[in-house]
């Protein structure tokens, strides 16, 4: 006994649910989900995603599946009195893919399965439309060719050009029935041209063929890069949909359209759609014709209208969420062909989640669930300021908000190319395609010609916060000439322009940004993730203005202030060189003299921001030759400056070079051997703690040795730290708060961390190094390789920007147990960039850290990746701070 | 009630033994079993280790000390018939040091203590030798001053030589009496002079304040560096052991002596020793006069020297070992001071632990562990080549064997500069003392102008197997002006001179060095090991004679053979780099097959030797710049010769640098973007193998992956090694065995062992990049700071010398327990250079791995190591190959 292949649906014979997802892919479990709810749905079935990885596996269908389709073929002939490859009542069905998670366009399906020459005759005889009739058959042929039999698209693109042309007409509508029978003709004898066979006649071969076409498509290249993009296992499968055909091109009493629930782009609690009139559905998705709004369809058809109104109302009340819907009206009668969640930008997220709230549809826990955390990335970018005045050459669709700049391009590959030449740009297209998608995701914003708010572009740069404009119609793109003109303006790539993703405007020239709002709506979530996340957050941050940002960006102190940015500030450097240069202890320690009140000077203008709130200090890190003079005119430049000779500098510069310094003479390293400069930075340090303190405020520096690797060494470092700061707190007789504890990066500090903890009240995770070291890989120097690692689906995830739970992961999770095990209260954090990535944070939550610390503007997406792990869960008791 | 504090030894109360060595010392607990085995020794007590530790920490004598102390100098006073500081028959009594392990010369000593201007009279009276009284008086206040009151010994030196100037003595023995008792008042003024207060006459105040700076003396400079050296723990402290007097310096039947029970240079069984008539112990040891050889004693009185030998072999039957004695005569009655295990060359070391199986005193498995492994370089080290005409202009005594070839250097820290530069040298100095060890350390060889077999340069060169010769008086050392002159000849610092350390021949300029013969007892012993250890020994070797060597030295397959070793010989290093060079997958392939047959004729030669032996080889490993021209006329060189641009090999080297190649792009990352180099080197592999297996040979290469980081790299490396293999397999029509595994040298590798020995046969642990991931520390790098951290005992000891049993050990174990979790008969090995250091060894036996791969010629170290390993902790299973 083998296990269910296939789920019906409609016609009163329903056997799956929305739960299904996994097994019937999100288009199968929903038209299931919505045929119960007593939705008009076409009847069908679905093929499950688990028959599709068999079938990837043996290349072969799995036993009984070919019988199993002919059983469900039979019932739906019964259910629709029509018979397939009939002569009376021809039965069509669609042959669609459909995965667990939506990848739009990525993979393959085919339409109108079931024609062939005697069909077609029937289909004329029973729609009463011999150009109905013959405009499905060749569309068929088309798409079967293309889909099936790997034709070129374009072949049968070109023969339809050519008649138009000699027929003299303008669109495809002005194709005479006749005109498309004749197509027909060419098309069939292109096909037996092209793959040495004739178009198959038979509707059983034609569906066999087509359902392995899609379930072969699940690996095809564009899929396979999406699936790579959006974090998609390859092994889930497609299941692979086969429903009875609808027609929107049967009249103008027909039409198909795609709507929202609500707008996807702000949020906004109205339906959002579009409707092309006498058409079939992938006109509409592919942005070849610029379909009407969804009004247009109240005018026209007004019943049609309440009809569609009440569904709508029916699935996002059963669903809770918003929802993207596909119909089709065929002779004045409605049919739902797919309803899933919709996606929306990030405002329109924030704004939905927060009403279903407001009317009581969704508790709070669900809503912070609702909005994903790397898309606020998009509110916390700029936009443009509006003071400023625009050289506006045009105005299209608003497909998705925000505001770019960059220079012009026209392919993808242009795209890709400059991208990683460093340039910012913008990518210009006639309209896009599934091809582009690695193309757009390195592009500032995306601008085309045709197309809807529904299109390709405008779907895929709306799920990538990527602002975009669309159907610009004033465009005319020469993509092969790489430039284009707009209302008598000239653009050559390489041209700089602006796009404004909330007004539609297309802006020639660098246009001025302008930082975003964190108000409204925002506000409301975050307070709502603030309330329950269990996790800190803190901010990286080196300086008062990024003290400033990471306040406004709602962080609860500071978990890694970098002391070394402060060492190339003005003069500064010119002591930091002079200190490195001196032979002598005593000559670094008159060149540290000097840099001590600089320091002190730093830290008390955080501190007046931060006040008792924590800052972790980490003490100086890097190798000393990153703050000498690479060139020799700037070697010249120091050398006079210090009053010594080229030479001593020359020396200096050559002797501390490394074979690898990222593994080198850095961190607590620098103590061992030069303990003075630590001395220094711990004086300043609690000097400073000191004269807040005398002022009433009560900082609370945490003091933070890098690059621990054993407790022997820890504890030399530490003694120095405790001294200082002992004879400090004697000389001022003022005693603020301090910790001290160690940055861990090195793995065998996490092996260590029981010793280490004994004397260490903190511990701050570098997941950057640590991963280096795990991984024994560079990341300066993996960046052209780790691609192609990617690419052939070696590693999961790039580990700098997602931690690698499997090993980084483990390595942590060791040092944090043996760390407590050791001091209950050993307060744990992470100080990596990692620190502001969703599913890092998560991971952070799991480990039951007290803190995440992230670049100030990322703060944001770290509280809700932290709310929403709470949610998945649960909370627990983080460390009381002394 | 606190522990015991102080231990007696003979005169009938003896309570220490052997056993108490922790506690009581060295000396103090075998002073204690010679006690109690009736073999006469001027009786005394030991404070014990713990009370220096105690006292140390503190800085005062612990609660008690004192008054036990003086309840066993009333003991002693009793025992003696005599009072400590009495004018009538004066208790003198000797305080020195004792550690657990013995470090020669490191602490202090201070003998005679007791006399006073009242003592020095009834001395007089009751030796009847006013100079004898004298000459100990003015021995007493130079050592007390010098090492309690911390004045320079050179300031009595000068007094002293003075003085020998005014009266015209040749030596110390024709000063008189009076000459002595005038030295005596010099003495005491320079001491007045130097402190500020006179040389103290109560004996209770000179006993406390010597026992002090005994104490005191474990923390020294010397003793310090010493116990970094031999890994001497630093909180193990010293005993004190006080000690009856007696003299050997009373008159013409006293003596002093050092000897051994057997030859400690070649391990002949003979008494083996040095006698100083009328002197006193300290002549001896600090080789300030030559002594005479041991039996002079049996000439000069020969009950003594038999009651001496009969002593001897009482020592030897008891401890079971060589014994190192001290001894002394007062008027013809012998007193035995000191008996330990005997230090000795790795020679007679071998030759001792065979003889004393074969004489039936030990088993096998003690014999085995009587030999230091490491100290098995010395054998394996080269002599001077005897066919070879030598320029001798000198010969001393052969203290140390082995040859050594190098430039001349006059002090230790001109040793060590020269050495730190890269030359090798030979330290030459009239005589060393401790100060020197460091210089000792880094020479080649070392040369002396005075002292004997058993003077400090000889005891310590011995230990550290360096050659050295001693004695050798026809030299005349100028260290002041750095030059020597010796029969005639001039040798400046710099200029080379070779030692032969078997022959005590000093030969000017460079000789030519010869292996050495591995036969007689040390294949004997290498026999016994090989029987009972459970660890296989390989080597790392990468062509023909590495792996004669390989044979020749015991090994039983390659456990490393790097292939990139190959790449740089004759015309291969072009085709490499016209494969770098080339921009396209077909023009690397084009370089490659011209390598193919390069390759394969490389593996067909190693396993020629290597017949059915394992032999593990490598891919690729290093990265790609490691190949390229590094010089402008390089790059011209190589551009030229492949008809390419200038710019295309500067390009190429610049474009393969990285800023930490050691993270970069190397090892199996290779093959990811560059599958076609593995292909070949896969294929040269397995078409070696096929022809030798049509040659009847059926050899076993061990194809190994390097730097895998995760089991989806390691997969698609595997796949290529299996997909290649398979299709030579099909080709050739013969099945040769091979196995596929991959190096474990990333942290992260360690954590996923479990999923890559699902596919992987073996696994070889690359410590030498563990360790640098471990530790984030670059070896090529840490040179220069690595020192400071042991100097301040950060670390225990280098960890790219003996593996971080505490670091990367962890590591290893989490790698081989998930390994052989999912594989039970997973081969395991570590292929690093700590394959052939013994506590890597052991620590390698303890993780129950199938073998060590090291450089051949350190081969039979592992095997020794690998012996006592097993003797230590037993023997394991170890997995049977295919």
């Amino acid at each position: 006994m083998t296990e269910k292949m296939i789920y019906s649906f409609g016609a009163g014979q329903t056997d799956g649910s929305a739960d299904m997802r996994n097994l019937l892919g999100g288009k199968g479990a929903n038209l299931a989900e919505m045929a119960s709810l007593d939705i008009p749905v076409p009847p069908g079935f679905t093929i499950t995603t688990q028959v599709c990885v068999d079938y990837l596996k043996q290349n072969d269908f799995p036993e009984g599946l070919w019988e199993g389709v002919k059983e469900q073929m039979a019932w739906l002939e019964d259910a629709m009195g029509a018979q397939f490859g009939g002569d009376e009542n021809p039965l069509l069905v669609s042959v669609r893919s459909g995965a667990r998670d939506s990848m739009p366009g990525m993979m393959d399906t085919v339409l109108n399965l079931g024609m062939n020459d005697k069909t077609v005759a029937a289909l004329e005889k029973k729609s009463g439309s011999r150009r109905f009739a013959y405009d499905s058959y060749r569309r068929f042929i088309n798409m079967f060719g293309n889909v099936v039999l790997e034709m070129d698209h374009h072949d049968f693109e070109s023969k339809i050009e050519a008649m138009k042309q000699r027929k003299g007409a303008a669109s495809d509508l002005d194709l005479t029935a006749d005109d498309l029978a004749e197509l027909v003709d060419e098309y069939a004898a292109l096909v037996k041209e092209k793959t040495g066979s004739g178009f198959p006649q038979d509707p059983y071969e034609q569906l066999r063929l087509a359902i392995e076409a899609v379930f072969n498509s699940w690996n095809n290249d564009r899929a396979f890069t999406y699936r790579r993009l959006y974090h998609i296992p390859h092994d889930w499968g497609t299941a692979v949909n086969v429903q009875c055909m609808v027609y929107g091109n049967m009249g103008e009493d027909c039409g198909t359209g795609v709507a929202f629930s609500r707008n996807p782009a702000t949020g906004e609690d109205a339906l959002y759609g579009e409707i092309l009139f006498n058409a079939q559905g992938e006109d509409v998705v592919a942005g070849i014709r610029t379909p009407e709004p969804i009004v247009s369809l109240k005018e026209k058809m007004p019943e049609c209208y309440a009809e569609f109104e009440s569904i709508t109302e029916k699935l996002e009340a059963h669903y809770k969420d918003m929802q993207d819907m596909e119909f089709t009206i065929q002779n004045g009668r409605l049919f739902m062909l797919q309803t899933r969640s919709g996606k929306r930008t990030a405002a329109a997220a924030v704004r939905i989640a927060i009403q279903l709230v407001s009317e009581g549809v969704i508790d709070r826990r669900t809503a912070l669930k609702m909005v994903d955390p790397d898309s606020l990335d998009q509110l916390l970018h700029p936009t443009i300021d509006a003071e400023e005045e625009l050289k506006v050459v045009a105005t299209g669709l608003a497909a998705s908000p925000g505001a770019a700049v960059g220079r012009v391009v026209f392919s993808a590959a242009d795209a890709v190319e400059r991208a990683e030449a460093g340039d910012p740009v913008i990518l210009v297209r006639q309209e896009t395609s599934p091809e582009d998608i690695n193309g757009m995701n390195v592009s500032q914003g995306i601008l085309t010609a045709r197309g809807g708010l529904t299109s390709h572009a405008a779907v895929v740069a709306r799920q990538m916060g990527k602002c975009c404009v669309t159907g610009c119609s004033a465009l005319n793109v020469r993509a092969d000439e790489k430039v284009m003109r707009v209302n008598g303006e000239t653009v050559l790539e390489g041209d700089f322009i602006s796009l404004n993703g909330t007004s539609g405007e297309v802006i020639l020239g660098e246009a001025k940004l302008k930082q975003p709002e964190l108000s409204g709506d925002f506000a409301t979530l975050m307070e709502w993730a603030d309330e329950i996340r269990t996790l800190g957050v803190r901010a990286n941050a080196d300086t008062v203005t990024d003290s400033e940002t990471a306040i406004k960006f709602g962080c609860e102190g500071i978990g890694l202030c970098r002391t070394e940015h402060m060492f190339f500030e003005g003069e500064r450097i010119d002591y930091v060189r002079a200190m490195i240069l001196a032979s002598t202890e005593e000559g670094r320690r008159d060149a540290l003299d000097h840099l001590l009140p600089m320091q002190r000077e730093d830290f008390i203008g955080i501190f007046e921001v931060m006040k008792e709130r924590p800052v972790t200090i980490r003490l100086l890190d890097p190798p000393l030759h990153e703050f000498l003079p690479k060139t020799e005119e700037d070697m010249e430049h120091v050398a006079r400056l210090l009053g010594v000779g080229l030479d001593t500098v020359r020396n200096a510069t050559e002797a501390t070079e490394e074979q690898n310094p990222m593994l080198g003479h850095r961190g607590c390293r620098l103590v061992v051997t030069y303990p003075e400069i630590a001395e220094m930075q711990v004086r300043a340090i609690i000097e400073a703690a000191c004269e807040m303190k005398s002022r009433g405020v009560d900082v609370l520096p945490e003091i933070m040795i890098p690059l621990t690797s054993g407790v022997r060494e820890w504890a030399f470092n530490r003694d120095i730290v405790y001294d200082i700061a002992q004879k400090v707190i004697e000389e001022k007789g003022v005693t603020p708060r301090y910790l001290t504890g160690t940055m861990i990066e090195i793995p065998r500090a996490c092996l260590r961390a029981g010793e280490i903890a004994d004397s260490a009240e903190f511990f701050s995770f570098g997941t950057n190094d640590l991963t280096q070291l795990v991984y024994g890989l560079s990341r300066d120097d993996a960046g052209w390789f780790l691609p192609k690692y990617i690419e052939k689906d070696l590693i999961p995830r790039d580990p700098f920007v997602a931690v690698d739970r499997e090993g980084v992961g483990e390595m942590v999770k060791i040092g944090i147990e043996r760390g407590r095990a050791r001091r209950e209260n050993l307060e744990v954090g992470i100080c990596g960039e990692h620190g502001g990535e969703p599913t890092s944070v998560e991971f952070c939550h799991m480990m039951k850290m007290d803190y995440v610390s992230c670049a100030p503007y990322r703060a944001p997406i770290a509280r809700l990746a932290a709310a929403q792990a709470t949610v998945t869960h649960g909370s627990y008791q983080t460390v009381e701070i002394h």
